[in-house]
């Protein structure tokens, strides 16, 4: 049984935590940026099927909840690299637990 | 630093899990059926915010992926509960982690 199943303040957390993460993007693009800092191209080239407007629009919602910060630096032409917060690493272990899920869930359902 | 960060084989296996949980109901609809299983109107009730329609849609998809079971009674009129499956239960760990980084993102950004 889940811990505190149903429980309504454990469903708010969980909520938030959702409603900061949503979509199947987030997650993919601060697992990349966990890596190292990335310029936009990097990213778009590693978390693959997303479109650069999509990834523009995660950027900005991931900066906002400070889970990634954008660094702009004073080169000739200017390069911006995005980089993972370490509010953004604490999502390690959330992370983990979606690969071991993933995993064993490819498994199950998807057979291979 | 998140283990085996950026990853290609450990990026799929999380891309699986977000496409398995995506959007912002399916774990918190997993969280309410995880307590006991549940009628349609009584997950529509505790499960705040979300509109019928879309929790129809919602549990099609859960069942779909192994992670809900719809079972009809016969009884009169025919009963309809919906209950977590033991595939579904192998997201405690994921919903326990989520429900601990929800509380420290709600502390850090939302600030209450």
């Amino acid at each position: 049984m889940l811990s505190k199943a149903g429980c309504p303040k454990t469903m708010l957390s969980i909520k938030d935590a959702l409603e900061a993460l949503e979509g199947r993007w987030k997650l993919l693009i601060l697992f990349s940026l966990a890596e190292s800092p990335k310029r936009f191209k990097q990213i778009s080239k590693e978390v693959t099927g997303i479109t650069d407007k999509t990834l523009s629009k995660e950027l900005k919602s991931l900066e906002a909840n400070k889970l990634v910060s954008r660094d702009v630096y004073d080169t000739f032409p200017p390069t911006v690299e995005y980089s993972i917060t370490p509010h953004g690493l604490s999502l390690e272990k959330v992370l983990d637990e979606l690969h071991f899920w993933g995993l064993a869930h490819r498994k199950k359902v998807i057979g291979k």
